[in-house]
């Protein structure tokens, strides 16, 4: 019954939804809660959506809660829990989140953006167990980043490192929502690749991801993509195969930057396995200087279900 | 006459020379000299060459040493003073040059590669004196970068950290010969820069260059270039413009992983001076993101000759 466990509760701050868990520090979630975010109605309710699903959570619980985590999307300046600009969570600019929520509940919070906590959820629970340093990657709507270094997050000067989604494989490639050009989310980001693999499956005439998608290109999806490679379809395999030279070029730029060679894949794409993995780790061997190419490492992330609300809960055992 | 001041040796070990000085902490250099490597002759015979010249340098000396840097090429492990496989230095594979000095002169030395030699001398006596955190880079035969992190030198887990030089721009792009596709060595190394443009200059019958190199391809050079570009030549600046963009996009990844914004270049091709510097720091304010834009600089490395003697005999003041 984790009698001796510490316990903290782990916030996944979202566009959509707020999920919240009481987890303990061996990662086990006791009780959880989600509510709609109410992104449209500004930072106020927001916060306020925030109190409600703590109160839930901690009404008649026996649990003594170590802290409160919070992951959230944006620039975060982990050491004072000020949030800025989240995309998805409009009329923000800057809110000192820990500050509200620590004068409501007097509990230390912890705040930190969801591709950092999701780090230090593998870190703490999952498959950066074992590693001084990595490299977690999580190929969702964006692709997000996380540098753990010497068991730590590296955030940068200015809080704004770890943005791994915009390393550019192709300095004349498309165009990137962040400004750049040929950024790795450019190529893995979900909108993007549903659109590359529409145009690219109109010279497939006889691909069979056009039996999966009845023809209609809108019903492109990672998870049609996997069928028809499973299915053996010769473009549906290309597809994945270049995705995972695409990011396998990315993680060679690491390797020789940061000489960190352990990368930890999570989000919905890392769904793709086998084929996807081996792709990456394939280029990365090919490519990275010879000395390293015994380190490399593509693991898949271990914290599926309920990342969210783990990680942001490590921050805190993290931290204590 | 620095009555007040610290010296140390600095040592810059090359594949033709070994350059040494006395230097003080302020980066003057009271006396120097230059011996030949020896390179074909082995590792007893290099290590024999520069005994001898610290001797040529220490005799009748009124200095007190305070320690012995030496910058060296290759993978080195700084905090063992090892040297490992030096591209250059035939039959090294593993050697120990800091006990082997250490020995002889009982002054503590210090070892690191090149690269971030450079870094540390720009670090104490240069450019990144009042940053916190900067990219030093290199453009010679290869492009050598270091990075300094709050700082100090960014070393990696393995002693591997800093190949700035090798970060793809472009996934598909021409082979470089660390192994990977696309580096920015393969771009702006000196040799990979004049193929390319001795490639490109047949397209152009009508540019300055060809009167420069006396129609003889083999005379394209970074100077040719530059004084046509300074001639106005279209070509000669589109060369130099081009190699601006290449520059800046990777170092625009490098913004987004490591939330470092100031670079520091030196090295021959930094003698492009303005029309260079314009063109990395155009592209670097048209990608990073926007709340980066204002932090970006790109300054020219303050130490010239003697760069590697600075460098080196920095290792001993930033340990002291």
């Amino acid at each position: 019954m984790d009698k001796n466990s510490k316990h903290a509760i782990g916030i996944d701050l979202g566009g959509t939804s707020i999920k919240l868990g009481i987890v303990s520090d061996t990662g086990r979630i006791h009780k959880k809660t989600k509510l709609r975010t109410e992104a449209d109605k500004g930072p106020k309710q927001v916060i306020e959506n925030i109190k409600t699903g703590i109160k839930e959570l901690t009404n008649n619980s026996k649990y003594k809660i170590e802290g409160i985590g919070i992951g959230c999307p944006g620039v975060v300046t982990p050491r004072k829990g000020i949030v800025e600009n989240p995309p998805n969570l409009p009329g923000w600019k800057k809110v000192n989140v820990a500050r509200i929520i620590y004068h409501e509940f007097e509990k230390e919070v912890y705040v930190d953006n969801d591709a950092n906590a999701a780090a230090i959820g593998e870190l703490t629970f999952g498959s950066g167990k074992k590693y001084k340093s990595f490299i977690m990657i999580t190929l969702g709507t964006g692709v997000g980043g996380g540098i753990v270094m010497d068991k730590k997050i590296y955030h940068g000067d200015f809080g704004a490192a770890g943005e791994i989604g915009h390393i550019s494989i192709n300095y004349r490639g498309p165009k990137c929502n962040c400004g750049s050009f040929g950024c790795i989310e450019a190529y893995a980001g979900n909108q993007y690749l549903r659109e590359r693999v529409r145009r690219q499956l109109k010279n497939h005439p006889g691909s069979k991801l056009w039996k999966l998608i009845d023809k209609d290109l809108n019903k492109v999806s990672p998870r049609n993509i996997q069928t028809a490679a499973e299915f053996g379809d010769k473009f549906g395999k290309r597809v994945i195969e270049d995705l995972g030279l695409q990011l396998g070029s990315a993680f060679t730029s690491l390797v020789n930057v940061l000489d960190i060679s352990v990368f930890i894949i999570g989000g919905g794409l890392a769904g793709f396995g086998k084929p996807l993995f081996g792709s990456i780790e394939e280029t990365l061997r090919a490519r990275v200087m010879a000395p390293i190419r015994p380190r490399v490492k593509v693991l898949p992330a271990k914290l599926k279900n309920d990342a969210g609300i783990k990680g942001a809960s490590a921050l805190v055992f993290h931290h204590t």
